[in-house]
């Protein structure tokens, strides 16, 4: 993901070193076309997995993730922040932190819209702690569907997330993986380039 | 867009006199080929305008308008609910009242995503009492671009929004109208089949 990785150095701008901001792309603008090849991207990470359900949460991460379900033709779910009165039926619910925020979501996603027979791919905009995907992966392990993997646009790979979510066995794997932020200047893990 | 009300009538519940339910396909689940034909439809609904910007709303917005983006080849920026700590920067602001929520927000769009040179299509995926259009049409003008008009999946025709926008001089045209959902059964008005 070349393209991916030239527009986060030309556009993206490291806030702090722990925070980037991709605004201009893909988390308040939306380049449609960049985010094909994201899903393209995406799509050739897990090209040997067959894939039932896309799972992601609103709202960065649907973008992203209904690419990849256009490609690969397969439905996207993306868990919700707060109960509304259109959710009547049972749900699926986890609590993440949000990292960006400071604040404690609930998420929760319909029974209806996961099953046992389901294998499931993950998807979000980013990685960091990984409390998002954490929360997504609570939520799949409850309705018994076999979790594939986690896709991930742009992990920051010098936070904790990705590393530990590995060290338990679950599959991930980002387009982009940042091994820094430090004095304003974005940089790559080598072996992701 | 036949098959969007097709999709309306096989899995829509009308949950009372005025809310529909189609979780199924575009608000919690989404179906990513109907999505592009949901994109394909709103491109036509405008094809003799010249659109430099689509703008939407988190969440349930940002599918329809990535998919009409691709299609035309225009960005999308979706207003978003919240401020965050990512956000620095001057954002227009509206504030926008919750149909289903029964909530007020605050949305915004940073002042760097649309600038008076943009021709914008507003894009939304429902239109009943039109708050959530109002509000960005609201920040449309601030900015002070050219509204070229507002573009909706589903339009409940038997609430007061999209006439209330109509007569102020708005171009609103909608993929399906719903004339009633009254005794659980879901109706399209006539001329727009």
């Amino acid at each position: 993901m070349d393209l991916l990785k030239e527009k986060i150095l030309k556009e993206g701008i490291a806030l702090s070193d722990t925070v980037l901001k991709v605004d201009s792309f893909l988390n308040h603008q939306i380049d449609p076309l960049l985010m094909r090849e994201i899903g393209e991207g995406l799509a050739q990470l897990f090209t040997d997995e067959v894939i039932t359900k896309i799972v992601t949460i609103e709202s960065s991460g649907i973008a992203p993730a209904t690419m990849l379900g256009l490609i690969i033709g397969a439905p996207v779910v993306f868990a919700r922040k707060k109960k509304s009165i259109t959710h009547t039926d049972d749900v699926y619910t986890a609590k993440v932190k949000s990292f960006t925020k400071q604040d404690l979501n609930e998420i929760y996603i319909n029974k209806n819209f996961i099953s046992e027979d389901d294998n499931v791919l993950i998807v979000d905009d980013f990685l960091a702690n990984g409390e998002a995907v954490r929360g997504l992966v609570d939520i799949v392990k409850q309705s018994g569907a076999q979790l594939i993997g986690v896709g991930i646009v742009i992990e920051k790979g010098f936070q904790k997330g990705g590393d530990s979510l590995r060290r338990e066995g679950i599959v991930v794997k980002s387009l982009a993986n940042i091994k820094s932020l430090s004095k304003g200047k974005i940089e790559f893990y080598e072996d992701f380039e």
